[in-house]
């Protein structure tokens, strides 16, 4: 089990988005923002393998993520650990659940204009077959 | 100059924080969130010596950093870039700069309990003597 810091726990469980950081194969920083699932354990994110990103976690699985309480920017959690496995996710299922999960938290705003570096957090381009669709959990937390 | 992505701008311009990345001695990711004053050219950020993400880009100027847009979570911006300088700040002004920027940026809200993983972003943990307190100045941004 991971030790979350007494108090934090709710950065977690709060439908708040990371800011996941990432190293490039160049050995340069990342780092951009994702919708995560945290299941007291494991964080979960949804990859597609066409992105840099998860290429980066390819090569090199420690990554981190800085999450900051949006009624409080001087309260934040930051989480560091390796990615512990990468599952295929072939019929989608996982990336159905965070993109539900994404619905569920976002509030009707003003819709994406889909260009540029504005991108879905955590569902990044997520266009390509369902096969292409990966998680990334990330376990073995740097305490 | 920097090139900003067309339309982008206000997230460097708006009272925002960003997540910045660095790549810790061991070749690890940390990421957390800190206040910045953007010039149009230049990010700078108030340091201490005595954070280990000072000790980081010490070793290793390449950082990156995201901001999202609180009214739309589905924008953001990256800047990735390699520290350009590093500037003592003996007299504490960038520092009072900061800070000021901070307070005028900042509703009033419950205050930071100051423990654990909860500090001032930009400003974590500045204690310490004055010439403590440096700028890290991010050019050469990585288009």
């Amino acid at each position: 089990m991971v030790a979350v810091p007494a108090g934090y726990a709710d950065l977690l469980e709060r439908p708040l988005y990371g800011h996941l950081a990432t190293t490039r194969p160049d050995g340069s920083v990342q780092v951009s923002p994702m919708w995560f699932d945290w299941d007291g354990e494991l964080l979960r994110f949804a990859h597609t393998t066409k992105r840099q990103k998860y290429r980066n976690v390819q090569r090199n699985p420690r990554v981190a993520m800085s999450i900051s309480d949006p009624d409080n920017p001087y309260r934040y959690l930051e989480v560091r650990g390796d990615v512990e496995r990468i599952e295929p996710d072939p019929a989608a299922s996982f990336f159905r659940r965070i993109a539900k999960l994404q619905r569920r938290r976002t509030s009707p705003r003003r819709p994406a204009a889909g260009r540029g570096s504005l991108r879905r957090p955590g569902l990044g381009g997520h266009r390509g077959a369902p096969d292409r669709v990966q998680q990334a959990l990330i376990h073995r937390a740097h305490q």
